[in-house]
């Protein structure tokens, strides 16, 4: 379906021209071994990643601090546009399970990438929609627009490698 | 992706032979004007139903009891594979926004339909994965199977009229 307009109550969202084709952008966002090397900003680290690229399929990350403690997550992807649109969300478990989401600092989202060619250039746009405005505010308390603006300048520095 | 073996403690599954062809279930499932007909056991009645079929559209039915009082549910398709497989969560909304699951009465389920032709009959599977144990416990107190398997009599009648 057609993305609806942002609320701003309960959506985070950031558009950035990048200078690198979105091919590559897409790879980056759909290789483990690409996953590894941008998805989390230094210091931390993604240590390990498996992508089934299909819907149902497990987004499966495991980052880890600088003092070495690993945190697993696990998403679904919801809907795959080769090189265009990206969607996934952490309140579904591979098979379609609904997730459990409880605990301090988790919350309901999904996470959709858009990508669109601009000449060479690729027009990035970064939207996650949350299930309530606690949890849109939390994610937004942790740094969304820091970690994923970082997160998206390594991937802009890898995507000139390829 | 495949279904995985139903879990006992977390999912509810039957499965029954019925003298109809698969295409007519199919319509049965997928049409507003017939989910009308048979989706509520009587005395109770579907008296509103709106389907979007494609991945993250909405599914939604009002349900209304005997005394008059309505209720509304809203699901998203997941997966839809024609007269073959149909897959819907109330854990997420249209658009692809995590649901809010909260309340006495309410559980985050995942539910599929599979169909498979045996002559001029059709194997009929469905089954609802749940969130949790409380959500499976909770779903088959209200009459799980009693309430499916009188909707699915309610289904063959009127795909024999098809």
């Amino acid at each position: 379906p057609a993305s609806p307009e942002p609320d701003p109550r309960l959506d985070l969202t950031f558009t950035r021209t990048i200078d690198v084709p979105r091919e590559h952008v897409w790879a980056a966002w759909t290789r483990p071994e690409y996953i590894k090397q941008w998805f989390t900003p230094a210091p931390w680290r993604t240590v390990d990643c498996e992508i089934d690229l299909r819907p149902g399929g497990a987004f499966r990350t495991v980052m880890e601090s600088p003092d070495g403690q690993q945190f697993p997550n696990v998403g679904v992807y919801l809907e795959i546009v080769d090189n265009e649109k990206l969607v996934w969300t952490n309140a579904m478990t591979p098979g379609w399970r609904p997730a459990n989401i409880d605990g301090d600092n988790d919350f309901a989202f999904t996470a959709m990438i858009e990508l669109e060619s601009k000449g060479e250039e690729t027009v990035y746009t970064a939207t996650v929609i949350h299930r309530d405005e606690e949890g849109r505010k939390r994610h937004e308390a942790m740094g969304f627009y820091e970690g994923w603006g970082a997160a998206l300048d390594q991937l802009v520095a890898l995507a000139r490698t390829m």
